[in-house]
């Protein structure tokens, strides 16, 4: 089973190679990995998805809060929470076939970002269905460069009053 | 200075874990790491925002290139590339503040992912300073949680065919 997990984690040397360490000492498979700032600057928070066994995954995250350098630890696969994941996408398209891309794009929501005459970039945000319906769409015009920063989450503010969240 | 390096490996066991490693092992600060999918399904790239000595990180981009599960190493720092990062904000506002968020939401084109009573969940995507500026005006508010993800970059295609991109 998938398991997204965010770990805030203190900026010290090594963390994060620690903590990466942690789950592929035990033949978990990454599947994405985003860490960056937070509010605190003595913080930073780590985003990862992983799939495995559950209960290894357990073993994992209850190894991750004994260490120093971890502040939280959360399980967000068993809350309501929104996920998002930025791509950025370079396809091949000249004059004649740009207005198609761009038609495309707009329907999902996605920006240009570069454009040159014989191709045009384009960043788009969303879960991962949308993600991957956007690359099937772009698949045919010949993708050139596709970077994903892998999936963030946050808790739903909803549930933390008790209620589920909807939007 | 700061360098945006780009590292497409392969999805092998404890890669992310060696790679994170040979930076902080010669004392190499890491701002930023996202690791994604890419369109190659036994390849992930990485994209890492790191701050240092120039010539420490010289040696530290020779030693990942002889890395077995390295295919490719670029300092986009030399290069003319777009970068961008996906931030995720949920800030304290009531009915009463609610709009005020969303007028300045709009304006930095940020996209309304979440609401609840007394809480809204905003997503937006920009360069670091944009980022930086939209922190900036939700502050005030009263900043609950806050999720990068971290830059990615990708070249600008008009560079490759020798043109100096603007857009």
């Amino acid at each position: 089973m998938k398991h997204t997990i965010s770990v805030l984690v203190e900026n010290h040397f090594g963390v994060l190679a620690r903590v990466s360490g942690m789950f592929s000492a035990r033949g978990y498979n990454i599947d994405s990995l985003c860490v960056g700032e937070t509010e605190d600057p003595s913080a930073s928070r780590m985003t990862v998805v992983v799939h495995g066994d559950d209960r290894v995954l357990e073993q994992i995250v209850k190894q991750l809060k004994k260490m120093v350098d971890v502040i939280e630890v959360i399980d967000l696969t068993r809350e309501s929470y929104v996920e998002r994941e930025l791509v950025m996408i370079k396809v091949a398209a000249d004059a004649a076939r740009r207005s198609e891309v761009m038609e495309i794009a707009t329907i999902f929501r996605a920006k240009v970002v570069d454009i040159s005459p014989d191709a045009i970039t384009v960043e788009v945000t969303g879960s991962e269905g949308k993600i991957k319906a956007f690359i099937d769409m772009m698949r045919p015009f010949g993708i050139r460069e596709l970077v994903r920063t892998g999936r963030i989450a946050i808790a739903r503010s909803a549930q933390e009053n008790g209620a589920e969240g909807e939007s």
